[in-house]
C-alpha cells in the first residue's frame, strides 16, 4: 500500500552566504516525497506545478519511485519562492513568494492510492488538507504539518484538521503561537489536547521533541560544521518519519523515537547541499550510519 | 582531597512573572558550592562578603559540608545583584549591579587547601582567576566559567587561563563571541585550540553540548512545565559537573559523560525554585531518579 505526500512542489530561488541558486526543485511536497522514498515506494505524490515545470524534475521524481500520477500540471506558472539567509542560517528574509498556478491548488487523489492508510499533509491550507482528508477511505495514519500563516488565518479549519489527524509536525515558535502558551512542554500538552496524539516540535539546530503517550523523547540535531541551505530542512525531517514507519508499519513508541531518529538523519542530509541535491544520492549504508551517530551522540550510562 | 570553589556570593534581588525576592543568597560560588556539595566534600569555598552579609546564610553553607574558612568578611556591603524576568524566562534585564566589597576581591586560598587537585574557577575576573591558580600547588582538574563582559573585555587574560584550564563552561552565545564564529561546531574547535581539553557549551532549556576527545556529546535540557527561577543554572551545572567527577576521581569520557548528565540534573532542580531554595533539600535518591529520568529522555533502539 503506498504512502500518499500532499503539498506543493516550487520552483526556489536561495541565496545564502556560500552560493545561490535560481529556479531549483523545491516545495513542500517534494522534499517529503525524496526523504521518504528512502524508505518505503510507491509514494503517491500529489500537487500542481505549470507547464513551465522543468521535465527533468518530473524524471528525477520517478527515478525515486515517486508515482507523479496525482500531479497535475496546469496552463500556467509553477508557484515561486525566493528566499535569503543571512549568516546565521537561523534567519531568513522571503524575498518573493509567486502562488501561481498554486493558488488555485485543488487536490485530487487518484482512484488508486485512496485506500492508502498513510497519508502526509504538507504546509498548505488546512482547507486543503481536509479536502484529501475526505478523498481518503480509511487513512490510519495521518501526518499534518502547517505554519504561523494558517494558525493565525485559518484556525478554526486548522482544529478540525488537527482532530483528524495523528501526528502533528510543528517548530517550536508555532507550537507556542499555537497553544498560546511559552512554555513548551505546557505546550505540548495542550496541542495534544486538540486531537494528534503525537506531536513532534521541531527546534532546527536543537534538535526536536517527540511526545507520546507520557513519553517526551529529546533527539538533538546531528552536529554539522557547514550547513549550506536550510530550506526544506522540516519537511524533509517529516518525510524520513513516516516513510519509515509507513516501511515497518510498526507504531508502537520505540519504533516511532526511531523514525523521529530517522526523520533527523534525512534532515541533515537535506541542508549539506543546495536545494534537493542532498537528498538525491542517498542509500542504505549511509542513513544507517548517521543514525548510528545520532545514537553515539546521546549515549550515556544508564548508572554512575 | 578537597574541591576549591572561587566566585561571587552575593544578595539578589530578583523577580519573575511568578514571584520576587529582595537578598535572597546568591552567586556563582555558592550556587556551583551547593550543588557540588551533594557529590563531595569537604568544599572549599572562596569568596568575599560584606559584614552585613547574614549569618543563617554562612550557617545554610556550613550545614551543606562547605569550609568557609576560605570566605573572607570585610567592612562593607555585600555584592548585590538585581534581575528581571520576563514572562519568556529567556529574557531578563539586569536591573541593578552594585559590586561592593567584590570590586577589591583578592582571593586568598587557605593554606590546607593548596593541594587540592580540583577547582572550580566561578564567573570573575580572569586575572583574579590566574591569581588563584598561581596559589595551586598542582591542581590537577580546573573547571572554568566566564562571560561576554570579560571575553570582550579582558580577552589577553582570558586566554592565559584557557590554556591552565582542563574545562570550560560558556553558554552558545559566549562561545560565538569568544571563536568570533557562528557555527558551534566549528566554534567548539576554535575554543578546544585555546587551551581547554574538555569544552561544555550550555544552551539553556535546549541542553548542552560536550566536546571532548573527538567526541560530542549532547543531553536535552529536563523538560519543565514550570521554572520559577532561571538564576544560577548554569552555575549549579558547573558545581553538580565538578562535584561528581570530584566523587569518583574518573576523568574518563564516559564519566564525563555522567556528570554533564549531572550537572543538568542539579541545574533543573535550582530553577524550580527561587534563589538557591531548590538545591537546599536534594537527596541522593531524587538526584539519582533525575538522572534516570534523563536517561529515558534519550532513549532510543541502537538498530531500528
Amino acid at each position: 500500500m503506498s504512502l500518499v505526500v500532499v503539498g506543493s512542489l516550487a520552483l526556489d530561488t536561495v541565496a545564502t552566504p556560500f552560493d545561490k541558486v535560481k529556479d531549483a526543485l523545491g516545495g513542500s511536497a517534494t522534499y517529503i516525497a525524496l526523504a521518504a522514498s528512502y524508505f518505503s515506494g510507491p509514494i503517491s505524490l500529489v500537487g500542481v506545478v505549470g507547464n513551465d515545470f522543468p521535465g527533468k524534475y518530473i524524471k528525477l521524481l520517478e527515478e525515486h519511485n515517486i508515482d507523479v500520477d496525482g500531479l497535475q500540471v496546469v496552463n500556467g506558472k509553477t508557484f515561486r519562492w525566493s528566499g535569503k539567509y543571512h549568516y546565521d542560517l537561523n534567519v531568513r528574509d522571503t524575498l518573493f513568494t509567486e502562488l501561481n498556478v498554486f493558488e488555485k491548488f485543488d487536490p485530487l487523489i487518484p482512484e488508486k492510492f485512496r485506500r492508502s492508510r498513510f497519508v502526509c499533509l504538507g504546509n498548505i491550507d488546512p482547507v486543503l488538507q481536509l479536502k484529501v482528508l475526505n478523498q481518503m477511505a480509511n487513512p490510519t495514519f495521518v501526518v499534518c504539518d502547517t505554519m504561523n500563516y494558517w494558525i493565525e488565518g485559518k484556525k478554526e479549519e486548522l482544529l478540525e484538521v488537527l482532530k483528524r489527524v495523528n501526528v502533528l509536525i510543528i517548530n517550536d515558535s508555532e507550537a507556542r503561537l499555537l497553544a498560546q502558551e511559552p512554555n513548551l512542554i505546557r505546550a505540548a500538552r495542550l496541542i495534544k489536547e486538540m486531537g494528534p496524539e503525537i506531536l513532534i516540535i521541531k527546534k532546527g539546530e536543537h534538535g526536536a521533541l517527540l511526545f507520546m503517550e507520557e513519553i517526551i523523547f529529546s533527539i538533538p540535531a546531528y552536529p554539522l560544521e557547514m550547513i549550506y541551505d536550510p530550506t526544506g530542512a522540516g519537511d524533509t525531517f517529516a518525510g524520513g518519519f513516516i516513510g519509515y514507519l509507513h516501511k515497518t508499519n510498526d507504531l508502537g513508541i520505540e519504533s516511532v523515537k526511531s523514525a523521529v531518529v530517522f526523520g533527523s538523519t534525512l534532515a541533515s542530509f537535506c541542508v549539506e547541499k543546495f536545494s534537493v541535491n542532498g537528498l538525491l544520492n542517498l542509500n542504505y549504508l549511509r542513513i544507517h550510519d548517521r543514525y548510528r551517530e545520532f545514537y553515539n551522540l546521546t549515549r550515556f550510562n544508564e548508572k554512575d
